[in-house]
Parts: C-alpha cells; structure tokens; sequence
C-alpha cells in the first residue's frame, strides 16, 4: 500500500472511532439514558462530531487525494478495493469541504430552533409558528445545494445527499409509473367492502410480543451474536461494526401487529447492516449508501416477506400459541388480510404499505416546487391538502395531521422522502430477482426457512456496502434498471385478491 | 476570565468529551454489548484514550498552564474554583507528560500480555507461566514511578497516582494499628462457635432479588431520574455526568447478600458521583479523586448502613415479606449475624467486613517489596503464603487461590489495593462525624430514612469533587487526622457482640 493511502487510512481510521462513538451515545440515548444525562449528552456528541468533522476536512486529506487521483482512476473496478476507498473517501471529503463552515452552523442552529418550533406548532397545530423557520431553512437549503453543485434541477443536489447519483428526473419516471396505477387502485380499494382487523387490536402481553418477535429475529437470520434489540420510542437500526449490529422496537399492549413489523422492518436493515463486509466498516465503503438500497431490505422482510401468506403459513400457528385469547379462531385468511387492511389516512407513519407511496409522492412533490421557489412556504399547507385531495383523495382537518406531522423538514432534511418509495420499488425488484434464481424461496419461507434469501440478499446486495448506488446495484443485481413494474404488479396482485376487486 | 483560562477550558472541554465517550463504550461493553463487537470496541475505545491524551498532553496546554500560575497561586483558596481547576488540570498534564510515550507504550504492551497469561496461568495454577510477565511489569514499573518522582520512598510515586498526597509511611501507620488490633481479633472469632448462614444460600428468584434492590436505591437516595442499574459481570459504577451515573450489579439465584450488597457498594459510589457538583463535570474538578475517599462512601452503605442491625429493622421485614420461603423464622438477631458472618478464606473479593482488610495487607507489604526490589517475583509465591500465615493464619494450598487471584498487578496497577482498607476506616471515621453532628441518623435508619445520612455526605465529602485528597478533607470533615481508632472500635465492638466474644 502507498505511504499516501497508508496515512489516508490512518486518518479516516479516527474519524471512524469517533462516529461509532457519536453513533453509541445516540444509541444509549434512545434505550438507556436516564433523563437527566440530556444535556452532558448533547455536549458530547457535539464535541464527537466536531472532532471527526475537523479530521475529515483537514488540509492533509485534500492533499493525500490529491496524491491518489492516479491510483483511484477514472472509473475504477468495483473489486479493487484500494480504488474505491479512495473514491468513496473523496466524496466523504468533498461532501464535507464543499459546504462553508459559516453555513453549516447557520444550517444547524436554524434546525435546532426549526425543530423546537416544529414540536410547537404540530402540538398546537398551528402552521404560522413553524413558517418562518420553514422558510428559513428553505433558503439555507438552497444555498446548500448551491454549494453542493448540480447539472440541470437543483432538488438532485439534496438528493444525491442521500441517494447517491439519483436524480430528480429518475424519480419522477419512477413515480409518475406508479401514481398512474396505484392512485386508482387505492381508490378501488377504498371503495371496496373492508377488511376488519379488530381482533389485531386486543390486548397482547408486551413480554409475550417480544418473545415472539425475538423468535421470529432468530429464525429470519439476524444474527444476535453480532447484534441486539432493545424498546425505543422510534425504532431504529444502528451499527457500530460488523460484529455490533444494534435495532429497536417498540411495543403496544394493543396493537400486536406495529411492534411486530417494526422489528421485523429494523431487522431487515439489521441483516443488511450485519452483510456489509467486515473490513468495510470503519471505513468511507460502507459509508453513504444508498438509502433507497437500505430501505429495500427492512420492506423486503417488513413486507414483501413478512405481509406475505407464505410467512403467515409457518408463523401463524406459533402466534397463536402465545396469543390463544386474542387469535382464538383466526384463521389464516383472516389474518392475512388484517395485516393488509388498506385504509386511507393523514399519517404517514400509521400508513399501510399501499397507501404510504402516495404520501411519499405528496411531500415529493411539494420538495421540488419548495426548493426551486416556486411554491411559497406560506402557501404550503394548501398546497398539501391539494396534493392530499389530488394522490388520496382525503384532506386533513388540521395541519397537526398534515403539513405538520412530519420531522424531517424541522431537521433541514429535504430530499430524504423518495428514498423510502425508491425502497419499496427495489424491494420487489430484488425479491423477484432472488425468486427467479432461487425458485424455491417461497416454499422454504412456507417451512419458516430463510436461509436461501438471505444468503443471496448478503451475496449479491449487502457485500458491496457502499460501493454502488441504487442504478448500478440494480443493473448488476437484475440485469435492468430501477423499473417500478414489479412493485406494481405485486401490489395489484396482491391487494386485488385482498379486496376481492 | 481570561483569555488563557478560557482557551484551556475549551481543550479540557473536548478532553472531556472524549473521555466521557470512552467511558460510555466501556460502560456498553460491560452491559449490553454483543459478543462480536469486542474487537471494534477495544480499537474504538484505544482511539478515544488516544485523542483525549493528544489533547492534554498539548505543548498548547503547557504553555496555558505557564500563563495561568499566577492566577493559581501557591496555596489556592478551596472555594476558588478557577485556581483549583488550573491547580488540578496542571496535575492532570504533569501526570500525563511525566511519562514518555515509549514507556507509556511499553507499559500497554507488557499489560495487555500479562493480562492474557495471568489468565491462563489463574487457570492452570502455574505461577511460573505469569512470572517473566510480572517481573517485566515491575521493571516498568519502577520506571514509571521514577519518571513519576517521589521524596524518599519509591512506593509514594505509584500510591499519589489512586490516593492523591498519601504517602507509604502514613499508610503503613495506619496500617500497623490496624493490624495491631484485628489479627487478634479475628483468631479470637475463628476460634469461637461459628454462626449459621445456610438459608442465606438457598433459592432467591433474581427478578424479586432485582426488585427488592431497586426498592433499597430508591429508599436511600440514588436518583434514578439521574442515573441506573444494570447487570454485568463485574459490578461498577460510572458517570458520565451529574445527571447520568450508572451502577452495575450481579445477581446469583442461590445468593442473594452477594447481589444485595454489590448493590449497596455500587450504589455508595453512585451516590457520591450523583453528589459532585455538575458544574465539576467535564473538567479536573471532578478528575482523580481520591480512590480512599470514593471507597469510604460505598464502604459506608455496604457495611456501616448495610450491615447494621438497625438498617434491617426496617428492612427485614420487607425482604422477608418478598422471600417467604427461605426467611420464614428468621428473627433479626439471626439475620444480622448470618450477614456479618466472618471467616478465614483465600479469595479477597470473597472476604468478610473484617478479615477483607488483612488480605490488603498481604498486598500492600507485598507491593513495597517488589517495587524497592527488596522481593524477586520469583520468591513471590512463597511470600505470599507466609504473609497469608503471617495475617490470617492459613494458607492456601495452590496459586490460584493465593498470588494469582487478582487481575490488579496484571494491568500494572501497583499501589491501588491500599485504598480499599484506607476506605474503610474513612467510612467509620466519617459516619461517625455525621452522627455527632446528627445524632437523630441512627434512629432514622430505623425507620428506613437515609436522607439526613445522604445530605451530610453531599454536603460534606461528595460535593469538594477532587478538590481535596483524603487527608485533607478528613482534617475538614473530622477535625482531626486519617485515623483507625474508631474503624477499630468499631469493628471490635460489632465483631465481639456477634461473636459473642
């Protein structure tokens, strides 16, 4: 290895350890972090950050890129991994040295006060308390992209933050596929005679719902040598290494079924997070996936897994052996089809996996006319219920269900949302690609075996971290590109036979 | 405050930061850590120490301290809290500069090998195999001590590292009377009628075990709005702010006084860290305490709470209402006498109140030998088991159970065992303030209230952070010297009437 790689290592290596250490004390501060630990917390973390920022961004960095431009090459081999830690390094570095230091602590203090107004306004559901922080951060995000740099539409800048090399553009060929066939299926289904799923919403004994999810952790592969569950108030999956996988749940004593496919969405990134290769971690190759890639894998178990009749056949029987009171006469049907129910709502969150892309499309579309200033943030909350009326055909009755029920925008986080839909659309893509190779999938999942999927999902998706975005991992996992066909198909197929259509 | 001062807090502030992090991994990795992420973990946390000691050890903050002696002065006011923090850093720095990075990095190496073979050589009850390991520790050792520097006696060096200012003379003083008076004693109560403890050993359901623990730190004080208890398999405390301070303990069903007082120890510690000011936090205010001083504190609720008969007037009713089966009969005066019960054994960790402090003095004779090279390690084993003979009156039959019990001189860590005995005479020494002061406190006890206890020690020890070392704050607490008079008396007094002496 040459001296400049060596020494790139060696710093990167620092600037490592102090975001596994950042990202543990969030990870305490979710589980176990008595209240009063808050403030000492925040200082902590803060210091963390900024040390790590420091070290990224140093002048020595630039420098030893620069040395390593000829080693990295113009387009270098996926397998070559020296190569790709450097690229990868280089965007790490540029991402953080793009942005004047001025603008990032305006960015930050203006989301700290954002987010407390936000927190405010949704409470008292006033949107005027929250605007000028909205327009606020608006205009800092567009200086933000400024700096960040695009070729044609300025949204691709805040994307590509998140979803590496995606565009606007992309997505919206994506989306319009979709909203031109899932807006009339929701609305076939809405008009359809509905599923009831009040047996689901009995009481379920809290430890008994985590035994079973532990069960089902267990049987799906993620790997509790190398990892762990605990209760958050939102879940969440966080890796400190290859060996330290960490995800959360949280339970309801009356709703069985939201703490259930919370754990099993967290350990499909879990599992995805436990894949990327050993000597990836603590390094810029398994930094800045893709998040549409990530959240492919948790929908992949959370829903084209674990929403699926072929689960249920093996998982059923044992639910009801630890829930004989409230599954008392379920049969399979029946409960597949209450874990199913589609109904239109305001929250994304409590969304069905129908129904949640049309609320991705809403805020997507909302993004782009903010941030490309031409749609004002004071004409926002019509402009949701619009787009509410126009995707879901429901408008809320107060902006606390609207406009204001989201954390992301508080957080300066525009660009985010179509990665969950990106991940819907490729959870398919990919589960229909493991099928086609591996036909007996869904025979073994009737048996309660996982082995084979998750094994492929590790060969073929995990084992690159971050070396390809969403396009390329596609290209080269299907042959094909981002296509929302198969994730069309499968929901028409599925909630036609639900709903009886 | 001036410039310097405030640049030096900025530092000492990211130190601060650091440690705190590496403290929370290391409290993570006791609790709740997966196995697999050992390896990260001991990179991650070996690059915080790292950072954190760069920081200090800065030519920057050297030349702060230079500028900051005058406003330190030569005999800083305690209440000044700007020339204690500078009079406390500049120790900080010194001890940190002191040694060269070389022999810091020999000391590392040579421990984490002697650790490994001290295990194997536990295991195998072979001296033979942890000896070379030892001796090379103890070269380095003395090494250290004289980078370190002391006065006449080459022990002080290494003792001023865990007991600020103490010396191997006074300790020795207080030693000699101490010996004086409990060798006899305890031959005297080897020698009488034993006393019964078998129904302490009998099955305790860990969960009630958990909760009977939970209602004791409730009852005395340990703030769980700022702090908390878990599992490990070594219990500890740790804090990693005023409002976040976390104590560990370790249930064995067929156990139950071996959980309940690690509980009473740990929560001693915790209530002490709860007690440091927070402006303390995060700076040398609250670093390098005194280790005499923090054991006096888990040693007063442990034994002098803990093992007294009137604590269990209150208490026993209520253990025995959750442990109806193996406390049926019990009365008070048989509990009391079960829990104080004394006998000569091998294992330190395993002592009784009385016959813990003279395995310390086996150590602390040992530990002087050694590092005057007055003892070859290679005679250690059979000096050890005279000095067995020697304190205790027996002697153990293999190494495991004599000289390589301890994990302590494995890590390098020479002079720390005389703090535990130096704890506890401070422990009766300062009870014994407190009730002249408040006489009410026994009677209180009684009746299951501590907060009179718990006050004075915030208000007396707990609240000086660092700020004085053991002989010094015994003089401001007590009046008087570091003294075994009443720790004797007590424990004679006690030991007599169970003994029936």
């Amino acid at each position: 290895m040459s001296d400049a790689l060596q020494r790139l290592r060696a710093i990167i290596s620092d600037v490592a350890a102090l975001r596994a250490a950042e990202a543990i004390l969030g990870w305490d501060q979710e589980t176990y972090m008595p209240a009063g630990g808050a403030e000492a917390r925040a200082r902590h973390r803060a210091v963390l950050a900024r040390l790590s920022h420091e070290r990224l961004t140093s002048p020595e960095v630039g420098e030893l890129l620069e040395q390593l431009r000829e080693r990295e090459g113009a387009d270098p081999d996926p397998e070559d991994l020296d190569a790709q830690y450097i690229r990868l390094a280089r965007t790490q570095y540029e991402r953080a040295t793009k942005l004047p230091s001025r603008l990032v602590q305006e960015l930050t203090h203006a989301a700290s006060l954002a987010k407390d107004a936000w927190r405010a306004a949704k409470q008292a559901s006033d949107f005027s308390q929250f605007a000028p922080h909205l327009e606020r951060l608006v205009e800092l995000t567009i200086e933000k992209a400024e700096h960040l740099g695009y070729n044609e539409d300025i949204y691709d800048a805040l994307l590509d933050l998140y979803e590496p090399g995606m565009t606007a553009a992309e997505v919206e060929r994506v989306f319009a596929a979709l909203k031109e066939r899932l807006v009339p299926l929701v609305q076939q289904v809405s008009e359809a005679p509905q599923v009831h799923d009040a047996f689901l919403k009995q009481h379920f004994d809290p430890q008994v719902q985590w035994d079973f999810g532990m069960d089902v952790l267990r049987a799906i592969g993620f790997d509790l040598t190398r990892g762990r569950q605990d209760e958050s108030a939102h879940p969440f999956t966080t890796s400190f290494s290859h060996g330290d996988v960490r995800i959360t749940t949280r339970i309801f004593p009356n709703d069985w079924a939201s703490g259930f496919f919370s754990t099993l969405h967290e350990a499909g990134h879990g599992i995805h997070s436990q894949g990327v290769p050993a000597e990836f971690y603590d390094t810029p190759l398994a930094w800045g996936k893709s998040l549409g890639i990530s959240e492919s894998q948790s929908r992949l178990w959370e829903n084209v897994v674990g929403r699926s009749r072929g689960f249920w056949e093996f998982w059923l029987p044992r639910l009801a052996r630890r829930f004989p009171g409230p599954l008392s006469g379920v049969d399979l049907d029946r409960f597949y089809r209450a874990i199913n129910r589609v109904e239109r709502s305001f929250i994304r969150t409590d969304a069905d996996e129908l129904t949640y892309n049309l609320h991705i499309f809403v805020r997507f579309d909302l993004e782009r006319l903010l941030v490309s200033r031409r749609l004002d943030v004071r004409d926002l909350p019509a402009a949701w219920n619009a787009k509410m009326q126009e995707y879901l055909g429901i408008v809320p009755k107060k902006d606390a269900e609207g406009v204001l029920q989201d954390i992301h925008w508080s957080l300066g986080a525009i660009g985010y949302f179509p990665t969950y839909t990106l991940g819907n659309v490729l959870s398919v893509q990919y589960y229909d690609q493991a099928v086609r190779e591996h036909p007996e999938i869904p025979d073994e999942m009737r048996r309660g075996k996982f082995d084979t999927l998750r094994i492929w999902t590790n060969q073929r998706i995990h084992r690159w971290g971050a070396i390809f975005n969403a396009v390329e991992l596609t290209r080269r996992v299907t042959g094909g590109p981002l296509d929302s066909g198969p994730y069309i198909r499968y929901l028409e197929t599925k909630y036609r036979e639900i709903y009886r259509l």
